[in-house]
């Protein structure tokens, strides 16, 4: 079994604190370890470093090597600028040399885990699974209707719950009333996380009849010697979710395995609110990072990340994040919010601040 | 005519901007100009720079310099530490060189007027009252039954409203229910904004009368040439109002020149709010000094002095301050619990963000 983490997110709805130059997976945001250190250090049980593989964005390459000295240099593939995760794991099954039938775990290294055994077990479940030539999806139990996830479906109704299910269709981002059927109609639906277990030749063979032009192109140009970044010109950018796994799953080659891991994507600011609220069972609703003195607040985030002091007076459900030279001050419930002041920022040229 | 300015208030509700080494007297907070420049500036064509006495903390003395080279050194009466307004008038009376019936005009230097060509008239009416040894009392005309302010209550019905009155009682900081009683209750009641006309002669006799041992310890340790630190351990901690104001007026030697000047002590957050958002005429009530972006917020006030971008996100009837070292968010109903943070950072010695 060999990793490939996917460390080519954005993270810009966590603006000012995830920024290019050191983007989500690399912050500390639970704590004294990035986002995609707690990645590798929750698979290191089940993959050493030596079978850990990282696809990154070049300008990232310093950061992946102090995060992750473990990890030798031709373990970070680097991509010229990043071209959604179909791009990426085609680069990482065509480049990684292994043989066909080893099996590849793909996971991001953005997300949170609270139960990193539970992963492992889930993980160890799926690679047994993808020995048959399946591509095995960890469908990550919902805690509601969602309508930021795609979600799968079950196509058995009379499985156990703890059994690899046969997968009935995808659905992308559903509209609140149509994710509220799929949880509600058997035998179930999950999230997609973007957790995948499959052997290599699986995924190369499903990319090749799914998305040829990929495949052929990047093959095609990696044989003759051609820069990445011409390459991935080239390139569709299409996510591995739909230029594979949803054609495949219209063929019955997709399983999913049910992981109830205490998942959260930290896809917000609420998010890691939530998670750190629950990890400091916080009894008045106040989670800080950093230097922080608060009265009476409630349901308040404070991240501290420049030294500075952050002082919060009689606030509720408010997030105040304070970096070097930006000061974010936010209503929680208008989190989202985040992603237009980036965009008017990116308008301006206000750069610096990006 | 000549004025002294009272510079030693420590303002410190306007934490984190207002600090030990830089107070509120010498802070821009609207605008270019500090406080101290724009009293200086109100009285200026009444009062001119050779007639101007500054009472200020010596630690001070630079800081006044720089924002009054007008001034000569000697115009500058440092104090070695803050002993009440009693004191620094005091100090003005017996050191300030003047004939007996000059009439001396004390303003506190951290207040703000909109109308001061308003404030000089009254000025000038409080000046011919003062002639007959009277002491003269601006009084602000009250927006409303304020618990945080000393009133004065006029003794007669039948006067004009712009006359002279005079004075019946002082009543410092009432509760509620009183200050509803002062304002409805004829003739009327005034705030009383620590602006006083007096003749030189005429407070000296009074301080000397109703506080003895202050004037007394102060002029013989003066003439003794001790040094003033020690003088002023020595010197009773009281209000010019409670020393002089509310004995002279059971003795009906002082009063009130109503005066109707757009008058704000801005002594909080809130009150800086309001008179920014009065300037700037904001119509969503986002007020912003310095580098701000806003989205969909209301009731604001954003105050970024250290060159950061402060990013707010709909918030409501917030008040953010970024500095170097610290950063405020402060509810606006609770804008007075910034005194208690301040509180506990002294307790705590974190003296470097005080």
């Amino acid at each position: 079994m060999y990793a490939v983490i996917l460390a080519g997110g954005g993270g810009t709805r966590l603006w000012p604190l995830s920024r290019r130059a050191k983007p989500k997976p690399f912050l500390p945001l639970l704590g004294e370890e990035s986002l995609f250190q707690l990645t590798l250090r929750r698979i290191e049980p089940l993959v050493p470093a030596e079978d850990v593989f990282v696809v990154a964005d070049e300008r990232h390459r310093d950061v992946v090597a102090d995060q992750a000295p473990q990890l030798g240099d031709r373990h970070l593939l680097g991509e010229p600028f990043a071209r959604n995760t179909a791009a990426a794991v085609a680069l990482a099954a065509l480049t990684v040399s292994r043989v066909d039938d080893d099996v590849m775990v793909v996971l991001p290294a953005d997300h949170y885990i609270t139960d990193p055994a539970g992963l492992r077990d889930c993980l160890t479940v799926a690679a047994e699974a993808a020995r048959d030539g399946s591509l095995v999806v960890l469908g990550i139990t919902p805690t509601g209707p969602e309508t930021g996830y795609g979600y799968v479906t079950g196509a058995d109704v009379d499985e156990s719950p703890s059994k690899v299910r046969r997968v009935a269709q995808f659905v992308e981002k559903p509209e609140r009333e149509r994710a509220r059927e799929l949880l509600s109609s058997p035998p179930g639906a999950w999230w997609n996380a973007g957790i995948f277990v499959w052997r290599r030749d699986a995924v190369l063979d499903g990319l090749e009849r799914h998305a040829p032009g990929l495949v052929s192109t990047l093959r095609r140009g990696l044989e003759a010697g051609e820069p990445l970044a011409a390459i991935y010109e080239r390139l569709p950018e299409v996510s591995i979710d739909r230029a594979l796994l949803e054609p495949a799953s219209l063929e019955d080659r997709v399983r999913v395995v049910p992981a109830d891991v205490g998942w959260s994507d930290l896809g917000s600011w609420n998010a890691l609110q939530a998670a750190l609220a629950q990890r400091s069972q916080s009894a008045d609703g106040v989670v800080a990072v950093g230097r922080a003195e608060d009265i009476g607040s409630s349901g308040i985030l404070v991240h501290s990340s420049a030294g500075r002091l952050v002082v919060t007076v009689g606030l509720s459900d408010t997030i105040v994040v304070d970096t070097p030279d930006v000061v974010l001050v936010c209503a929680a419930d208008q989190a989202q919010e985040v992603r237009t002041i980036v965009d008017r920022l990116a308008q301006a040229k206000e750069i610096d601040h990006l």
